[in-house]
């Protein structure tokens, strides 16, 4: 049979099972099958076996992978990074040893703005070569389906560069590509101090020209103090809804200023970041169905608060975890390491990390139809893991525990 | 020329200068050679040039490796590690999510008493081949020497077999070893409550087979509230001084209990730890000038403090970072990510960051004459990474930089 891959001898296979964000405690609901086998024709799950049986076309597939009795997963589905930039910023370093706050940085000419400046004198070649690695390094750590913001170009031009360079990858990469807008991601220097005319600007001629070439599925907006607040916020998210766009919102990550009230009353598919999240915001989200895409190698990062995950799942909201891969926050792609702080920080179990980086995170980009669980008739996108169960992944950190990558039934 | 190699086109070669472990001002000098090259012969560094200047015998090398203008740096030096062990612990994981403690996991069978006990069922080859990977994957991330400790035996035979095991890396890997007895790691089960006994059976016995056999350099002892007293401690250290071994301590991790000051009035090379150190332990290393060992990772993966290192450089003690690689405390034998952390959360300067990974540490584990920096004459252990500086080692995390790691003059 052309295009059949069998994967036998898997130990576990675990998985969520279902193409909706999963809440409360279903989010700690996996399936777990012992000893079990994969069938996968034309890049579709055909036949999951479990307890040694095999399935009915086991002896005629074309590949057979055996699994060595080790844990096989979904592939990891990361629902949140900034991947697209110039340059990187290590060379803050020296100011934020002397103790430079992200202000003193931005006002000496550093910080986003200088992601900025590099974005935009990089080519499309320099920023597709640059993503594209990026990509391969996710892919080897067991990611299969990725998230890509733009909101380091700031202008007409230069979004759509950066939106122009995540189809392409998306074209090119094994790795399937959701793009998400995010114009509204800092207020450009020829804007310094006139914030609403940015959003008028995005809002009047970005966000329908965006649209209209569909490059974005998502549009997402940094709802913080000093950056948009959540009358402009709501202003740019009605609009993007007006446009068709579904709603993400970068919400209260330092101060609580109703950036997560905001998500649930425009009916935001996801908010991220909510390390300074109240009882109201999580009111709001719950009522809504709205996804918290937490960072926590972010506040790793910046030596931060972690956002408040075991509330939000004992009141019912999904919960999802990501990289928030950037050059100034998260200079980190690695979401194996996210999945250790799920555990290490947000003391969720094993099976709820898994959740937090397959199914939820896939339903709040758009795609758990397709992918985020290992069952038939989804894509056969998956991850053998050299490890016996989802415990290991979550206690050994810092190596690469991913031994196969599987991406729509080929091996990668 | 026989047994050459040139690496030519280094943008940055970094690097601490001398033989002796670096403290106070000198833990932050690194010299920095621009447009660099480096020759050497049959293993050892011959000769170093910087400013586009090639090395005399450039044309006669038998291979050349071109740098592509990134930075070189000393192999890494790791200095703290319990490499060998039977088993893993991610079982505790439930326990421990429900609020168990050390003391609750150690009374049900588990902590490090159910790695003892995994560990003195492992064969010899079971233990070789597990820590001959883990060796491997240590050095793609650019470590070339690396201190192992005994500790999960506690009797006579399964103490050798872990030091048996040491020995034979040694000789079959491409790393360096250099092994720690840690006989005095914990009280046995079959001693419980009689730790004077137990430390009386390895002053007595154990110790002098292991240095009549020559399977250690080093004695190490976990000296803490619980395990072994300073009085226990102090009579397993002189008798380990009269075999001739050189010393160590795993002190004041959890309490204060005066570790650190045995440290320095017994002359230890270096104490280990140190989160809860106080001021008059520090006054008695640096008097002694005993290094000390820190070990991020582990207050990271516990959710502990961090060790007061400011402090200690200010105070003129050499500091030295290490993973402390053991399957409780921190399962990560990543030492990049202990790089990253010695930015972030010791706040030391990427100098200071690199003297602790390699001079500093290649002199607490006695090897300071031979590795730890790139100078003439020095064994030729280098590393070029996918960096142009050392800020970019500590800013990005999560990724392996090592691009290619050179071990005693051959790529590995
Ligand atoms: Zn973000
Ligand atoms: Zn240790």
């Amino acid at each position: 049979m052309a295009n059949t891959l069998l994967i036998k001898n898997i130990g576990i296979l675990q998985t969520p099972v279902g193409s909706f964000s999963h809440k409360g405690e279903k989010q700690g609901e996996n399936v777990k099958m012992k000893d079990a086998a994969l069938f996968i024709e034309s890049g579709i799950i055909k036949e999951i076996c479990e307890n040694g049986k095999l399935p009915a076309d086991a002896e005629k597939a074309e590949t057979i992978i055996d699994a060595e009795g080790k844990l096989v997963t979904p592939g990891l589905v990361e629902g949140h990074t900034h991947l697209v930039f110039g340059g990187y910023r290590q060379n803050e370093i020296p100011m934020k040893l002397k103790g430079a706050g992200y202000l003193d940085i931005l006002n000496a000419g550093g910080g986003i703005l200088d992601t900025v400046r590099h974005t935009r004198q990089a080519t499309f070649e320099e920023l597709y070569d640059k993503s594209f690695d990026f990509l391969d390094e996710m892919m080897a750590l067991g990611v299969t389906t990725c998230e890509a913001k733009s909101g380091y170009g700031l202008d007409m031009k230069n979004e759509m560069k950066m939106l122009q360079v995540v189809k392409a990858l998306d074209e090119n990469h094994p790795m399937d590509m959701v793009a998400t807008f995010m114009g509204a991601h800092a207020v450009p220097e020829e804007y310094k101090d006139r914030a609403d005319d940015y959003i008028e600007l995005l809002c009047r001629e970005v966000l329908p020209e965006v649209q209209k070439q569909g490059l974005a599925e998502f549009a997402d907006v940094f709802c913080e103090d000093s950056v948009f607040d959540v009358s402009q916020s709501r202003k740019y998210l009605e609009c993007a809804k007006d446009c068709g766009f579904g709603l993400k919102i970068h919400a209260d990550e330092i101060e609580e200023i109703g950036g997560s009230q905001l998500a649930g009353e425009i009916g935001a598919i996801s908010a991220e970041h909510l390390i300074a999240i109240g009882e109201r915001g999580m009111a709001s989200m719950a009522k809504a169905g709205t996804t918290a895409m937490l960072l926590p190698a972010t506040s790793f990062y910046l030596g931060k608060d972690f956002a408040p995950a075991r509330r939000m799942i004992e009141l019912g909201i999904p919960v999802a975890t990501a990289s928030d891969f950037n050059p100034g926050s998260c200079p980190s792609l690695n979401l194996q390491f996210v999945m250790n702080l799920g555990y290490l920080k947000y003391k969720m179990t094993p099976e709820e990390v898994l959740t937090a980086v397959t199914i939820n995170p896939a339903c709040a980009i758009g795609r758990g139809d397709r992918v985020g669980t290992l069952e038939v008739g989804k894509q056969a996108d998956a991850v053998i893991w050299d490890a016996p169960d989802m415990e290991m992944l979550c206690y050994r950190f810092g190596s690469n525990l991913a031994m196969q990558v599987i991406k729509k039934g080929i091996l990668v």
